[in-house]
C-alpha cells in the first residue's frame, strides 16, 4: 500500500501506534494539540534539531528504512550528548511524496522508536506532509542538564587533554564504499563494520552524561570530522591544539581496508565526518582517573589524543616520522556539495570558520 | 547572491546572527552542539512541531518569504496556545536548493524573529540543508506551563458552552483566492484581509494562557476547520456537540466576498482551514465571567457558538432557517490532495477520524 492510499489520519493513526511504546511516562502524549513532558526541577531544558535530506544525506538504497530511522535519531541524541544532557523527548517530522511505500515510513518510524528505546526517549509528537521531492525527515530532540552543568565547546584551557571515544574514519571510509558502490566478497565483514559505522551511529549518551559528571572542561560531538570540530572547540575557547597523529584511534577494518584500496588514512581520520564519537578536553589531574574509570566500566575505548594549547600555536598535527605540521580545516560545505552524502551540523558550527 | 554561493557556514553566520536578538536571556543560545534554556521550576514541558512543504502549504509568489517566516512559526505556536501553554523557544530547520536567492532565506528567519520576538520565543537553533526538491521548513517549539494546567481535547463535558476566538472562514476564502489567481482590484481591501488571514495567521498565545488560566474545560487551535477539529475535541471528550450556524463569527470581508463571488458561506467557515483561531469549551457558571473579562481587555472577539451534548446525539448544525443537520466531517487529507494548499495538523489528529 502507498502512503498517498492509506491517508493521512490512518496514517498519523499507525505512526502513533509505533511511538506509544515510547511514551509510557508521558503526561500527554501524541494525540492533542501538542504533548506535555514533566520537567526536572533543577535542571535546564537542551534542544537541538536536525535534517536528513534524501539525496543529500542519504540514498534509499543505502540502508533499510529501519536503519535510515535509527540514524535520524541517533545525529540529534549525539548533539544532546555533547552537552552531558541526558534525553527526554523527540519530535519526528517527515515529508514525502504520496507514492512512497507505506512500509518505508513506518519502518523508518521503528527504526527511530528502537533507538528512543535504547536511550530513554519519549516520540512525542511532529508532523506528516507531503513533499513534491524526495524525502525530508526533521527531528528535533530534548534532553536536561543539572543547572550550569551543560559542557560547552569554549570551556577548554592550554594545558588541558585532548580525548576522543570510539574510533575515527569508520563512517567516512564506509560512505565512500557505499558511493563508489563497491560490491563486498561475501566474507567481507571489514566492509560490512565501515558501512555500519556510517548508516548505524551509536550515539554515546551515556559517555556523554559521564564524562560531564567527571568534569571535563570543553565537548563536541564528531560531525564534520576530528579536524573541523577540534577548530570549532579551539575557537570557542580561544586556544590552539597539538594533536599526536600515531595516537588517533582506529579500527582494523579501517586499517586493512584502507591499505587494500591505498585509501589516505590520515585524510579519513582527520577530514572524515559523522562518528559521532565525543571529542573532549579535560584537565587530567582533576578529571583523569575518573574517565579511565568510565573507559574501563563501560568497555567504551577512550583516548588520549593530544594537547590544549595557547591560541598563538594553532592547531597542529604531530608526525609520527617527526615534526609537524598545521592541521588542514578540512570542512564540508552543503549547499555548494549538493547532491553528495553531507554532515549534520546543526546551527552549532561556529560563524568564521571558513576564514 | 544564492544560497549555495555564499556557503554552509557564512549562511549559518547570517542565520545566526538574524535570531540573536531573541537570545537575549537564553543560557546557551545557538553556537554549541545544542542551546540550554531555563526550566521554571514547577512547570512541564511542552512540545510540538510542524512542516511547511512548498507546494503543499505555500507557494513562493502567494507571499513574500518574510510573511513565509511569520506563518510558519506561528502555526507552531498556535499549538501551544491550544494547550494554554507559555511559548518558550523554536528550533527552526530549513532545506532548499543552493540555487534558491540567499535574501530568500535571511528573509524567511526575519519573519519567524518577529513572531518570535512579539511572543516571547527565543529561536536556539535549527540545521540547514541543501534539498534537491522545493523548500522544506520544519520548526519545533516548546513552552511550558503549569503541572497539571494543560488545556487538554478531552475535558469538554455536556452542558459545556463551545465558543472559538476571532471569525471563521477568511482564511480558506484567502486560500481561495490565491488559488484563484484572483486579481484584486486596487482598492479591494476585502480581498487582502482575506489574504492575509491565510498568509499572516496571529497565534493566539496570549488568549490560550488567559484562557487556561480562567480554567476552560477543553481546548484546541482550528487548523482543519471548525467541523473537523470541533470532532477533534467530542472524540476526545466522548461527548456530542450543538453549534448554532447563525451565531459563527464571520469578518464583513468574507460575507461580502462570498456573497460577490457566490461561495457557500457555510462550506468556508464550517470547513475552512488555517483560521488558528482558538476553539474550546467551558463551564459558563464558574468561567464565562473570566472569559467575557479577558474578551473586553483584550479586544479580542470571543463568541458562544453552541453546546457540548451527550454523544449519543452527535454533532449538529442548528439551522437559521429552524431544524438541524449533521455536521458533515469535511477533513483534509495531505497525501490525497498533493500539491493543494494544505493543513497544519501534526500528529494531533485523533485516531480514527476518517471512520
Amino acid at each position: 500500500m502507498l502512503v498517498g492510499e492509506i491517508g493521512e489520519e490512518k496514517l498519523l493513526q499507525e505512526v502513533r501506534r509505533i511511538f506509544a511504546a515510547t511514551n509510557a511516562d508521558v503526561p500527554v502524549a501524541i494525540g492533542d494539540d501538542a504533548a506535555v513532558t514533566d520537567s526536572p526541577s533543577g535542571r535546564q531544558q537542551v534542544w537541538t534539531a536536525d535534517l536528513l535530506v534524501e539525496a543529500i544525506h542519504f540514498r534509499s538504497h543505502w540502508q533499510t528504512p529501519q536503519q535510515l530511522g535509527r540514524k535520524c535519531l541517533a545525529v540529534n541524541l549525539s548533539d544532546l550528548a555533547a552537552m552531558g544532557a541526558a534525553p527526554a523527548a523527540a519530535l519526528v517530522s517527515i515529508a514525502c511524496s504520496g507514492k512512497r511505500p507505506l512500509e518505508e515510513i513506518t519502518d523508518i518510524c521503528r527504526g527511530i522508536r528502537e533507538v528512543a528505546l535504547e536511550h530513554g526517549v519519549a516520540v512525542t509528537g511532529g508532523d506528516l506532509s507531503a513533499s513534491t521531492g524526495g524525502m525530508v525527515i526533521a527531528i528535533a530532540a530534548g534532553g536536561t542538564v543539572g543547572a550550569g552543568d551543560a559542557v560547552l565547546r569554549s570551556g577548554a584551557a592550554p594545558g588541558d587533554t585532548i580525548y576522543v571515544t570510539g574510533a575515527l574514519g569508520s563512517a567516512a571510509a564506509g560512505l565512500r564504499l557505499l558511493e563508489n558502490g563497491t560490491l563486498s566478497k561475501p566474507d567481507d565483514s571489514d566492509s560490512e563494520t565501515l558501512r555500519n559505522a556510517f548508516i548505524d551511529p551509536q550515539p554515546r549518551c551515556r559517555a556523554g552524561e559521564a564524562l560531564a559528571a567527571a568534569g571535563v572542561s570543553a565537548m563536541t560531538d564528531i560531525s564534520d570530522g576530528l579536524s573541523t570540530d577540534l577548530r570549532h572547540i579551539c575557537q570557542a575557547s580561544g586556544t590552539g591544539a597539538q594533536i599526536r597523529m600515531e595516537d588517533l584511534p582506529c579500527d582494523e577494518a579501517l586499517l586493512r581496508t584502507a591499505q587494500e584500496n591505498e585509501w589516505d588514512l590520515r585524510e579519513l581520520m582527520l577530514g572524515g565526518g559523522e562518528d559521532y564519537e565525543l571529542l573532549f578536553t579535560t584537565d587530567d589531574e582533576s578529571c583523569g582517573d575518573a574517565i579511565r574509570r568510565y573507559s574501563s566500566e563501560s568497555g567504551l575505548r577512550i583516548t588520549a589524543i593530544g594537547n590544549v594549547t595557547g591560541a598563538d600555536t594553532g592547531i597542529t598535527l604531530a608526525l609520527p616520522e617527526g615534526g609537524t605540521t598545521s592541521l588542514p580545516a578540512g570542512g564540508f560545505d552543503h549547499f555548494r556539495a549538493e547532491g553528495r552524502g553531507g554532515r549534520h551540523t546543526g546551527m552549532g558550527g561556529r560563524p568564521g570558520d571558513d576564514d
